[in-house]
């Protein structure tokens, strides 16, 4: 079955290229809402669920144990840009548990954001894991370890304690088996499961609202949900498409992506949860079909709704700043 | 109309993302040998005809006034990696007609290869239009200019002479009416067109056999061909798929790729041109196509096909060196 064409990047007046993809919208209880493409299609959500993955270092008392806040939670949700106050904050999460970055095993990369990649350069540095868009997470995994007096070396195996509790939290919220046969290696190195789209839509409703979580769980999971709205920086980084989203929305959309074309979020008014894969990949389609999924469901609020449909329509300049075409919603987004 | 998919992208045992593609190979008299998705479909090539746009250099007398070698002819034709033999070799082909870096109208970019980049930082310095993976081009159309007493401002312009130049040698070469209405803007501001794609391989046929060209633009095409497959570092740069494919093929095939997933190419002992289009515009998956589709057509010669082949199945690794899946040919590129 192919997936409908969702988005359309132009160039003059011709269709340069074409994004297809399925998005999946339900309420807690699993009812949907909208239903594009095929929802039911095993997909990895890669960095897209780093909010469930979360939940143990919330409910272990971790977040607490070492005074927690906003940003340090939301960082722990994070693919940050890796500019100086993700790097930052991360060092701070691991010095409160007394550990730095050699703790971290998610490898090292430069900032994903250039300016902060050549910033480091013309001071003579090179990148450390802080500086890897999931180090946020990983502190809190080692720091979850460190509150439960588990050796945290290996904490990014399948095995390890770490990922046994990540596992159990997924499988609960999204109500989809986690698998080894369904099992990959994420780019920070722990596991990923593909699971369908639609229990990764229903995993971010029940997220949003509690609904099928137990009462500690449901209160974890608003407290998360709540820190990224509260800090939709420390969730991205500068024009992130993210941090924009949640900024433009102060406090009432969650919207988390990941690699290879994938966008979970949540409109917690509405009750619900959103799940989003572009088939092919591109991280510039799944952007534009989150935002103009965000603007069909907040259609009753004509401003918030318009800003989401602009952010949706991007322009596309060139090197000498001349507009060259857009990014669009098409076929079944269009309208 | 669907084009198929070609190219999957796996992680685990488990397909993550989709690409499909149209593929057009055929001989300079347009015969089609392989064809798949629709080849018929207007097409921006972008970059990817670099070849026959530097015609003009060729044909004018420029690059013979200059001195310019295969050297110069390749980066002419080249979008490459910023890297400093580039940005050098640039500044050179402009120093030969008396003027700099302040003549081109591409405008700057931090270099493409990152380690480039990191590098020009950590001297403190900043890009200029040298380091635009066009200034090659642009070097040759302003050398061109400069030869035949033209004004070289606003070059980049559709109504000035070296444009107008450039799009006659596009619809003489591929056959392709070039017309306003299909006219988009390129991302270094000259005038790109689409076409269908049978026609941007009809152009590379041609150009590799000198059939149905004058005798002095079949020599032009001739010369800017084996200059690029003499030097296919200037033709893109280090690790990159164009410069990788020519110097596994010593001298035996001719590829250029251009933004948005495209790519062309010609096996001139074979006498055939070929086009390709991956819909979504990811430049992953034109790599994988076009390395099979050469796998294919070279299948008589063992070692060359399977060199082709291994770089049509490139293996991803983490940020840990891990391997965490492949890129591979699908459907139809796949037997």
């Amino acid at each position: 079955m192919s997936n409908p064409i969702l988005v359309e990047v132009t160039r003059g007046n011709i269709v340069e290229s074409r994004h297809r993809g399925a998005v999946c919208v339900v309420d807690g209880d699993g009812k949907v809402v909208l239903e594009l493409g095929d929802v039911g299609r095993p997909t990895f959500p890669r960095s897209a669920v780093k909010a469930i993955q979360a939940l143990p270092l919330v409910e272990s008392g971790a977040a607490d144990a070492y005074s927690f806040g906003d940003r340090e939670i939301a960082l722990a949700c994070a693919s940050h840009s890796g500019e100086p106050e993700h790097a930052g904050l991360a060092a701070s999460m691991l010095g409160r548990a007394g550990l730095d970055h050699t703790a971290l095993e998610c490898g090292a990369h430069w900032p994903m954001r250039q300016e902060a990649a050549l910033e480091l350069a013309r001071g003579g540095a090179a990148p450390s894991a802080l500086h890897n868009n999931c180090s946020g997470k990983h502190a809190g995994f080692v720091c979850t370890c460190a509150h439960m007096g588990l050796n945290y070396s290996g904490y990014v195996n399948a095995g390890h304690r770490s990922q046994q509790m990540v596992r159990e939290a997924m499988e609960t919220v999204t109500g989809a088996a986690h698998e080894a046969d369904i099992c990959g290696t994420d780019g920070c190195s722990i596991p990923t499961y593909a699971v369908p789209l639609k229990n990764l839509a229903l995993g971010f409703a029940r997220m949003a609202t509690g609904v099928g979580l137990g009462a500690e769980r449901a209160k974890a999971a608003r407290r998360i949900f709540a820190a990224c709205m509260a800090e939709p920086f420390f969730v991205a980084g500068t024009e992130r498409m993210d941090t924009r989203l949640m900024q433009a929305a102060g406090g009432r959309i969650m919207v988390k992506t990941g690699a290879e074309g994938v966008y979970c979020g949540a409109v917690p008014e509405l009750g619900l949860g959103l799940a989003i894969k572009c088939d092919d990949g591109a991280g510039r389609a799944a952007e534009t079909m989150v935002a103009a999924v965000l603007g069909r469901l907040l259609s009753g609020d004509a401003e918030l709704s318009g800003a989401m449909r602009e952010l949706a329509n991007p322009v596309m300049k060139n090197w000498n700043g001349i507009e060259v075409g857009r990014v669009r919603p098409a076929g079944a987004l269009a309208s």
